[in-house]
């Protein structure tokens, strides 16, 4: 993947996409589309039949862009055959994106260091096929690691208290762990994970799994290398872990007070249990997308709150969807400099380069538009009200897959909407991203010290 | 109103308010209070009661703050009296923000020169009392002429050929063009100006004196003394135009093309009617918030899209709410110049103040944290649906006072929500955008050329 000399130079006005960024959307969209034919055919179906086109790649496009929306019950539509398709989708779609990411992230922040060359053409940034190939193997042993010990727990806990089969208790604990791990949220039950709604034997372990994909590569990588030793975490590893704390606790207590009466969905729970569902829904917004409530039962004030919480999903370079924690943060340490009176932006005790500034700020509004515009189709398109078209839109262009229930009903074009957010929160935010921050690289030796990945 | 030597410096950490800002929240505080008190009256009200103390502040507010927001049908409700008292309230609002904007942005903008002294507290700037005559003065010169001239028009219009009679129409025609000049949006019609649909001799003077009070005082001073030489104009004064027209238009053409075939709104009417309504409806969400046609009859995505404009208002240092649009234009160049790739941020061929960046997105920010929060309050404390608590936050935080209805039937808590709205949205964006640009004063010198007035 060497920077293509025989290139015409581009002219300034352009958006410069890194190849890689590039590799990713033409991938995903090859993904999607063969994906989506396998899932179209019969063999897919439990009945046989050809599915919709539209279902289908709205399944696929799902999968890959490790949303977890769905258009029909996973559980008792597809065949063995359709559901190993499904999450073979999420595992190359959550590996691609943090293979791809990991690799532009570590770019951005210099820590290829040597091996990185950029060449005259700004937007030509090369890496070599060591770099690619070390960055993979890290990446497949991190998350088949994760994914493997995840795994086990949930098939042990499937085998010994639910009756299941090992070889089902050993398949399903494949599947939900790969789906949790890639921030994927499907799930082989037809009311996703409500059954197991009291039983942290289940919940915690899949928490555990979101939360580190949502970490992203690089913070594991430096968790892994430094432990403990603060001194030693990047900016980008601060924030993340910072911030992923202050949304799951935040979310957990916004979640289990608004919903701690409703006997639709708390209510019904013991105060432990209503504080597990209320921490194990919280981790879902940081994107992965299982329920184990009826999300639909939830009162309107509680969606509104998760619209935001999805909105910003998790650390970039990761599995979670979203514009991104260190988006959030550094938007967020601007406004307190601004109201401090400060003239420089520090973040944790570094000062934050100035060049995120404007890069944080176009992701987050090209994306809160992306959302908008998304919201404003839903309700052209349909009848259902504004807050339902507003979670939907917002939970497929996090591409977190929590849904009010209206998703299997949507006529094609809403869902033609949905599969375009879903497509746009998972590439376009990375490419968007990355473009920016790749573009603006020169600027690097004027300014700052160092800079988190947005997007 | 000189700087207060003996006051103690503040600490870094403080948000230095301007004292021209601070005696807008002040003197607005008391004039909502006294102003709710005398509409409490009996005299106020047409039965001879006493009004809930709830039920006159939030009119006095929505008079002060030029909202228009009401909880009584305000041509029935009120006897004359309550009528004066309520057009006394907006035009000491609208003129009193205007007069202070357009010192604080003069000040900012260095059009004062000598005559501004910034002592070595930062946050102490000084006018002279001299200063202020002059700029009061003009403020008023200008906006009781252009109040004036529409006045006239209008009670024209009302006597030949609405049956007023002439001191019926002379009052009529002084209350709406108070009301429009100073974007406040009460009416004497207990329809509000539903009657007047399809009349451009009511529909177009209104129009007319909404717009030029939206401009905002800086642009009206521009175009008076340059015309039309666009070369002398500053960015200020080139941005706001510009942003007027993009809006108008774009409202227009949104809110007619959304509600041509709506029979209960514009397709009752006849083509040129339904042109004149849009563009007449589209004015209002800048933001006087009068309306010929019924809004709570408005499709929900018409809704939607008037939110955004209602939140974004019009110029600064004008009558106008919302977090003005030369904040939504600064945050737009700077998505383009990302997209771009280009270095600086460049506007209309001036270069942009880089310190401006910052506030534009804080002001941009925090006011859309205020209006999620109020319409999170809203969904929490009524049982109305998100798409009209969220219209209904929007235009209480943009100073709009369109409604599709709910406002009279809202709990007590909620009606205080919209009280608190309506003063951030008027005296918090002001003091906000002030207090950030006069602290940042200090860095005029190392940085750029020119700075439009945000918030
Ligand atoms: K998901
Ligand atoms: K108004």
């Amino acid at each position: 993947m060497r920077a293509n000399s025989s290139r015409p130079p581009h002219s300034r006005g352009q958006i410069a996409l890194a190849q890689p960024a590039q590799v990713v959307a033409l991938g995903f969209l090859g993904a999607i589309l063969v994906g989506g034919l396998l899932l179209a055919s019969p063999w897919a179906n439990s009945e046989g039949q050809f599915t919709s086109l539209v279902d289908a790649i709205f399944t696929a496009t799902s999968a890959v862009c490790v949303t977890g929306l769905t258009v029909v019950d996973t559980a008792t539509y597809y065949t063995l055959f359709g559901k190993i398709i499904i999450i073979v989708l999420i595992q190359l779609g959550g590996l691609g994106i943090m293979l791809v990411a990991s690799l532009l992230s570590m770019l951005l922040m210099g820590k290829i260091g040597t091996l990185t060359r950029l060449s005259s053409q700004r937007e030509s940034s090369a890496l070599s096929g060591q770099d690619i190939r070390t960055a993979a193997k890290t990446v497949l042993f991190l998350s088949l690691s994760i994914e493997a010990l995840t795994a086990c727990v949930l098939a042990i806990r499937f085998w010994l208290s639910y009756d299941h089969s090992l070889p089902l208790a050993l398949w399903h604990g494949a599947f939900h762990s790969i789906s949790a791990f890639n921030n994927a949220g499907f799930a082989l039950y037809s009311d996703n994970l409500m059954g197991f709604v009291d039983d942290p034997w289940i919940s915690l372990p899949i928490s555990f799994a979101i939360i580190l994909g949502g970490l992203g590569f690089p913070v594991l990588v430096q968790l892994r290398r430094y432990g403990s030793n603060t001194l030693k975490w990047s900016m980008n590893t601060r924030l993340v872990l910072l911030m992923t704390a202050i949304l799951l606790v935040g979310g957990t207590a916004f979640i289990t007070i608004m919903e701690w009466n409703n006997p639709k969905t708390l209510g019904a729970l013991d105060p432990a249990g209503r504080l597990l569902a209320g921490f194990f829904q919280s981790v879902q917004t940081r994107t992965a997308g299982f329920n184990s409530i009826d999300i639909g039962a939830m009162h309107p004030a509680t969606w509104l709150g998760m619209d935001v919480l999805m909105f910003i999903g998790a650390g970039p370079a990761g599995t979670a969807g979203g514009i991104k924690i260190t988006t959030v943060a550094v938007l967020a340490f601007i406004i307190i400099t601004e109201l401090r009176g400060d003239a420089a932006v520090n973040v944790l005790g570094k000062r934050l380069s100035r060049s995120v500034h404007r890069q944080a700020l176009t992701v987050a509004l090209l994306g809160a538009a992306a959302v908008f515009a998304g919201t404003m189709c839903l309700v052209l398109f349909t009848d259902y009200s504004l807050d339902r078209c507003l979670f939907e839109a917002s939970s497929a262009f996090g591409t977190v897959g929590l849904s009010t229930g209206i998703t299997a009903d949507l006529p094609d074009a809403a869902k033609a909407v949905l599969i375009s957010l879903m497509y746009l929160g998972r590439v376009g935010v990375l490419s968007l991203g990355s473009a920016l921050a790749l573009r603006n690289r020169k600027a690097h030796y004027e300014l700052p010290k160092e800079r988190p990945a947005i997007g």
